[in-house]
């Protein structure tokens, strides 16, 4: 018999079937043995009765271990139908049982409602918790924000390229870089792909990448992971650094609705509310956020070269009151605050045109217009007292006519996070690596015969 | 007035029209300048009079400057026309232009018929020439592989996840492994998504990732970068490893016609060929194509342990000439000469039931049945002389319970370069990593204050 895959199972009442997947849940009352069986596309209960074939095997069986099914499709009686979830009315009656592969015993329960592990936990059995239907979620949501980024910049002519991940000795680079023994040579892992898709940009014009950057922030928190997918588009031939803001815009726009449209399910599982998105996101330059936080609040932050992790927050429960948005831009910080590369104002070039996407009090995407013109480049790494030998590539790129140019770009696993409105940025990434972790906790990990 | 495309401005005959683009020639004919302007999406020729108000500046923009010009859409006389060109049949009176961007003189003729630099100059250059015609039309069809790829992967309900590049001391690593200084412990980058991709199908059933994997291979062929682009995929509840090689078959055909249909241009300016895939691609065991090269040429290579590089071509060659298939699978190779996950043959286990994908002589995919099985898996690690430890993790998720299973992969890089006919990996690869070079040339590099 052909495998019928448990979502299409409603349309087959009175038939009989083959499914296969895992036991998510074995339940004995008196003589029956009641199971949640799962696939890739849902779940569904089985009854194995009293006098079928199968209820002696059904004994044997716990939970996840995969099995193949045979049984017949009923409608449940009205009064055992649930519409609240997938299959709720309907039960399949099992008649065959084959084991495709045992289970050892769970360390904790795993289903669905008695889960209940801590973080530190969930993360050394990840192997086996993303199995769980919160992890599940979470982790169709990410992909849906990646898969729907691409498709919204691919609507826009935007040319996917790879940036790379090894690099040269950069002048960006700060402390906070790894270090990679390359050869005979040291090289270090990329902490953005800023200069390559401005690089890529200036020959097709509008570019945009998914990849991999490294942090090697030496610091623990709910908010850091030293890998991170950076989502990343960078687009020539702008009239001004709105012109990136607009585009960023709409790009968070597509991407929360296809999530609430392609995850509703998931959403409504982790009991996660999209932000709301007006039709014109408030858009301040830095001194009038300041200004604004000073009037509303009394708290003086006029004059401050950035905004502080309070101010974030106030300032979004402000336009929040005020004007419903979740969301608020932020842009023209002191120029000297920023890397070389960032416009500054032409009537005003002690601030410049970059420009940070804010919501429910953190930042979720930065941006803002680029420099553009080789002059003005050679200046600023001379001012940023950079070595211009360690950009030569990324000059290089500039010195043969360069439109004006800005992007934006934003992480995947925060955007899950702030979504969702996960408390640590670990739960948002299915493999985390931080100070203390690579899947196994490095306290643990014999490193004598690597 | 609003930018038109260029791509646009057949429909436009007769009207006013503003494009902004840089310029690729510049010819001076009599008291006439000639120009091809390219945007991201296409090249228009256009003219200015002697008359025009735009002729002094004309005269003083050269190659690469990024303009805006204004002017009217002309049909061109008939004996002018070229079909064979976008915008063959049209030319742009110009009446006025704005230089956005000057160009500083170029180091080589970037002219789509005038360039001609050796591989070395080019990757020198490599931010300049990714603007030439050739390298545009190599990466495109590059997005367009990777891009297929994740679409006939969704549509065959495939998961998308993100696999990690930093590792712990894995089992796997040999003496190829990048090691990387991460905090006062030692990591390591990613040989393979392998074990990763494996652990999420036993949470998510059908996956697949395009992730970067890199290899410290200490040798600089052709065929040899250090930093690759794997796409990696994943399937449970398969009955054999035919199941695999399959989906692996409509997964390369997909990514052909994808490449065939939407890079029909970027083919015929680079003159390749698609491979030809016939209705089911011959499919020999490495015993049957050892006989099959033994018999049609001679050459005594059975018993060997793998096909080597004469083998490959031979074997192609001979299944080309009998089917017409530029495409031929290998499978069942010596068990103990491939990884412990590898799924051996149970009616003779010397043999496993992995599979290599063949076209034009070299390998395009490997991939084949894994082992399930959690005993089996310990006994392998054992056989293997493997740390369990190591594969802690991958060890548990086979734990509680895995479905037969097995997947492929193969690297964006190798496949573009193979489709395309290219001499060497480094021209399909935007920003190629080697022993000798990361952007710059490494022994030119200054690593004294990195």
């Amino acid at each position: 018999m052909e495998r019928t895959l448990i979502q299409d199972l409603g349309a087959r009442t009175g038939e009989s079937v083959l499914i296969k997947g895992w036991v998510s849940v074995r339940r004995d009352q008196g003589k029956m043995v009641f199971f949640d069986f799962r696939d890739r596309s849902g779940t569904v209960q089985g009854v194995v009765l009293p006098n079928s074939a199968a209820i002696e095997i059904a004994k044997t069986i716990r939970v996840e271990y995969v099995v193949a099914v045979e049984g017949i499709v009923h409608q449940r009686p009205e009064k055992n139908r649930n519409p609240k979830v997938m299959n709720g009315d309907i039960e399949l009656e099992v008649t065959a049982i084959t084991v495709l592969a045992e289970a050892e015993p769970l360390p904790f329960d795993m289903s669905e409602t008695g889960y209940n592990v801590d973080l530190t936990t969930e993360l050394d059995h990840r192997a086996l918790t993303m199995r769980h239907p919160k992890l599940q979620a979470i982790f169709k949501v990410q992909a849906v924000i990646i898969d729907s980024f691409r498709e919204y910049m691919k609507s826009q002519e935007f040319f996917e390229f790879q940036a790379p991940a090894i690099t040269p000795a950069t002048a960006e680079g700060g402390a906070e870089v790894f270090e990679v023994q390359y050869f005979d040579k040291k090289a270090y892992l990329t902490q953005s792909p800023q200069l390559y898709k401005q690089i890529v940009m200036t020959a097709f014009e509008r570019v945009f990448s998914v990849n991999k950057v490294f942090r090697a922030e030496p610091s623990s928190t709910t908010r850091h992971i030293t890998e991170i997918v950076s989502l990343d588009a960078e687009m020539a031939f702008i009239d001004s650094w709105k012109d990136v803001r607009d585009m960023s815009e709409a790009t968070v726009r597509y991407i929360l609705n296809e999530v609430s449209t392609r995850c509703a399910k998931e959403l409504e599982f982790l009991g996660a509310t999209i932000p709301a998105m007006i039709d014109y996101t408030p858009t301040l330059s830095l001194t009038e956020a300041q200004e604004k936080i000073h009037s509303k609040t009394g708290r003086d932050v006029r004059g401050e070269k950035d905004l502080n992790p309070e101010d974030e927050r106030q300032l979004c429960e402000i336009i929040k009151e005020e004007t419903g948005s979740d969301f608020v831009y932020v842009y023209g910080y002191p120029t000297r605050q920023k890397p070389f590369y960032v416009y500054p104002n032409p009537e005003n070039p002690e601030f410049n045109e970059g420009m940070d996407l804010l919501c429910r009090g953190v930042e979720w995407l930065s941006g803002g217009r680029r420099i553009n013109d080789y002059k003005q480049l050679l200046e600023h790494v001379a001012v940023w007292g950079m070595d211009e030998k360690k950009v030569a590539m990324f000059l290089e790129a500039f010195k043969y006519g360069v439109p004006p140019e800005g992007g934006f770009a934003f992480g995947a696993e925060r955007m899950t996070m702030q979504i969702l409105g996960l408390k640590n940025i670990r739960e948002a990434t299915m493999f985390p690596r931080d100070m203390n972790r690579i899947d196994m906790r490095l306290s643990e990990e014999d490193q004598t015969d690597a």
